[in-house]
């Protein structure tokens, strides 16, 4: 069986994304980041920037929804629920991969997907976050500190634990080198 | 930088030690699993029977240690230690493919080592179960109390939790196919 609905969840500073973009193009298949924020945006209402602040923060506090006196769900619940179903909405028109956003949660009960995590060690990541402009000396508090939002985000919208191995059908260290790691997931996704 | 010292962790009835015995067949590399019992034997002077036993288990309680009016560490930690000497021994030795037993963590610092985890969903590991002779009624239970008794062997002597992805290279679901996972680690390996 063929499994050409690739998610890809990543540590910041894993090289996750690039390897995404990669695997998509030499696959030839459609890929998936921001454009899952423009169709929430599109559903919901809400602008595509809020969805992003939105959209890797987990709920708010238990008195912020007694304090919301509006029937709605909190905001952070709908842009989750609008983004995962414009998750199923991609991949029920074929092969893709898609970044970020739980999407291995959201399509845990498809059987024709490849869900992915890809994680490095911290120094690798900090160096990394470095060549994207990051400064040295604010890189690694900026490393963990995404860590702990996407970790704490992915722990409250699933019932699982962010890198848990069995969430995945592949999780990988990218230190094994990119290019390497976006060979074998082409190879399994066949 | 290849990495051919090769450790396979596994859920039982994933067929981790399928596809570890199999990359170290086309590797042309030496395979080690009950033969780290046997050198442990060696070392310590317990039989090999004992040491199998004992080496899945985690330490006995604190009781038992009170109880215990010798100096000596407690027999499971001796064999732990025991273990890990062989394993450090012969990956001294060159390129091998070491199976379970915590070797990814006693080689933790070893920089040319590849970390391998392989799980599976439950209802395949308890399929493979009962191809292993165990009593389809008795497999699904036979299958959780491993997987307890594994986790809590390796969380007493490691300071991480089983299957989680980031203490591992690489870990995958072997449901993607015993073969592609074989040829998957196989090529990152080099």
């Amino acid at each position: 069986m063929s499994r050409q609905i690739i998610t890809i969840g990543r540590e910041f500073g894993s090289g996750g994304r690039i390897i995404a973009k990669e695997v998509a193009s030499r696959m030839g298949i459609p890929f998936y980041d921001k454009r899952i924020i423009a169709m929430a945006a599109n559903t919901t209402g809400l602008s595509e920037e809020f969805i992003e602040q939105t959209s890797e923060k987990r709920s708010r506090s238990i008195l912020y929804s007694l304090y919301d006196t509006t029937q709605m769900l909190p905001m952070e619940d709908q842009v989750y629920i609008a983004q995962s179903q414009a998750i199923q909405q991609v991949a029920g028109e074929g092969a893709c991969v898609i970044v970020g956003r739980c999407a291995n949660h959201v399509l845990r009960n498809w059987t024709n997907c490849l869900h992915i995590f890809v994680h490095a060690p911290l120094e690798s990541r900090i160096k990394r976050a470095v060549e994207y402009g990051i400064a040295p000396d604010e890189a690694q508090a900026e490393v963990l500190r995404l860590d702990k939002q996407r970790s704490a985000y992915y722990n409250h919208f699933t019932d699982q634990k962010w890198g848990e191995a069995r969430a995945y059908d592949l999780a990988v260290n990218s230190d094994l080198g990119l290019d390497a790691v976006i060979e074998a997931i082409v190879a399994l996704a066949k």
